[in-house]
């Protein structure tokens, strides 16, 4: 099976864990994309009643069109499970998540959340996080002092650019600097820091926070538990 | 003298710290109005050449008007010093702002300053923080499960709404909260806090940032240093 595939797969098995009248935060990425696809259909086949509140304006749209009934964060009163990609996803469960640019309102959707599941295909699984580059959301007024720092401190910020050299906007309009570290011993220590600083507005360590991974492999999806 | 007389005076009083070829950090608000007046008059009469990093649309536009040079905080290689307002100033020198809904800029462009000046009128001081509602800068996306978090935590928080009943914008486009907490016994540990919350951008404690203050006092303007 290519990548794809291995997407493909996972997001299915994950709609799987959704139940009836659940209301379900919808992840962002080419994964999650399988995923709402996938739960388009048992809303169709089955008639299964979901409230999905979206993690950007991309999966909004998607979910829309698929006839899944769609709520923001600030109109549901809890979410039971939110299914999201990520990044990476070291041996111990901590993840990066923000390739996509979404990672502040993944966090904000995932912080509501009674469950998080992360869905990934099996090259997101690493020993040690930090050969993918750590995503920031960062304020565009003061973005340049941000990185200066950033530089002084060795922990090599590049600022995300499109085709045209133009800044890559989050939907809240921000810039995202991207760290590439390498790897990234203290990771709580880390996001400590990061979120301290003026001008950072969210960082994509998402530590403590997944209860179940599922991951496509070749020979079909492993279920593993995180967290109770 | 009146409340508006005692901050012109200390407008007055603190362009006087500014120095022929110096970058200053313009802060928002009635007091830094009556500042940057002073400070175009020193422009105009002296010729003296200031480059101006203003905090908010508000004080660039004031700036402009009066033939200060004006760049962003990302286009200077630094900021010599920067003088602002504040709406709380305690004993110990540590400050609330935001009352302008201007403290995110504002912080930006005095943890980018050598050194951080406030102008007050005497009604600012006091022995403890809080009487003065502590401002919180939001995330729209997700701000109702902010609140609802800030109130279960007894932090008695509050939109801030315009006239109209619409949400005040910060510059950035984001909504305003205000903690009315009466006092404020551990700054540090709230600080703390309210930054990792998901959703918060910025915090109005100004801990552990100002070098000197200027208080306006019926017997003229008091000059007090704070931190070296």
């Amino acid at each position: 099976m290519d990548q794809n595939e291995l997407k493909e797969l996972v997001g299915k098995e994950a709609v799987k864990f959704i139940k009836d009248g659940m209301v379900v935060g919808l992840g962002t990425g080419s994964t999650v994309k399988f995923m709402v696809d996938a739960l388009g259909d048992r809303v169709k086949n089955e008639g299964i009643s979901i409230i999905g509140v979206p993690t950007s304006d991309r999966t909004a749209d998607q979910a829309r069109s698929l006839g899944i009934t769609v709520k923001s964060v600030d109109e549901v009163d809890h979410i039971d499970l939110t299914i999201d990609g990520a990044d990476e996803i070291s041996s111990d469960f901590q993840g990066i998540k923000g390739g996509g640019a979404a990672h502040l309102f993944e966090k904000i959707v995932a912080t509501n959340s009674t469950k998080v599941m992360w869905i990934v295909d099996e090259s997101k699984m690493v020993d040690q996080l930090g050969a993918f580059p750590l995503p920031l959301e960062v304020i565009p007024y003061g973005s340049t002092q941000v990185y200066k720092k950033l530089e002084k401190e060795g922990l090599h910020p590049k600022f995300r650019m499109d085709a045209d050299g133009k800044h890559v906007l989050t939907d809240s309009k921000n810039y995202v600097i991207d760290l590439h570290l390498g790897e990234i011993n203290h990771p709580h220590e880390l996001a400590d820091y990061l979120i301290k600083q003026v001008g950072i507005v969210e960082q994509g360590l998402f530590l403590d926070m997944v209860n179940t991974v599922i991951v496509g492999r070749q020979n079909g999806p492993e279920v593993l538990q995180a967290r109770p």
